[in-house]
């Protein structure tokens, strides 16, 4: 699978935000840290907000503004923010339903998938957005 | 990310191999079981006999073997082997250079995502094909 880096921007962009303590702050000036396109930050932004993580005002005098202290984000939320599926290995759509390994795949892989999603859950749990702001100088 | 059935497809194909205990099987079998084409089920094989896994022997009588008891191979070992690169995040490749939220990103993420890529392959280190192959009736 291609290693993706949807939750690296998004961190990215809370954590711009956490460091500017609530000084005004728009998805232009984000885009200007993440040195891309500001329609690719808004797509980012439109996901936390629908997390909760930020409060979006949009129009001339928009802006963003983080809903939750940094200290109360984990890695884990922003991941479950971008990722709202979230899961890393699928069975695979198609396989012969007469063929007795296919069939035993199909119910032996899931609990195994699902357990290597928690892992990546509870190690993503553990960090939170202030521990990463704190090593801004 | 999109989640992806690569690793469950090699798997299958393993499991195959393991449930044939030996009896002469090629990727026209493995495709069967799949419900694919020989030549994704080719791709796959190539990738698993670049890791020591399985044994194939070209042409007219070719045919795959497995070059380990199922007892030996872990799902990590067979991930190794399909995902080389096996990371599941990865930083963004630009960024403002000048802008220290950025470049903070850049050296306190990689040992947390380093952290996630560890603790699946921890997980799928735990289970064993022979593990697989047992429940298959």
């Amino acid at each position: 699978m291609a290693a993706n880096s949807v939750l690296a921007g998004a961190v990215q962009i809370l954590c711009v935000l956490a460091w500017r303590d609530g000084k005004e702050t728009n998805s232009a000036m984000l885009a200007k840290s993440l040195n891309t396109n500001p329609v690719v930050v808004r797509r980012t932004l439109k996901a936390l907000e629908r997390h909760g993580l930020v409060k979006l005002r949009p129009g001339r005098h928009g802006g963003v503004a983080l809903l939750r202290a940094a200290a109360d984000i984990t890695l884990e939320d922003v991941y479950k923010a971008v990722e709202p599926g979230g899961a890393l290995f699928a069975l695979r759509e198609r396989g012969n339903p007469r063929c007795p390994v296919n069939v035993t795949m199909n119910r032996v892989l899931p609990p195994l998938f699902g357990a290597a999603d928690a892992a990546v859950d509870q190690v993503l749990r553990r960090t939170k957005l202030a521990a990463l702001v704190e090593k801004i100088p």
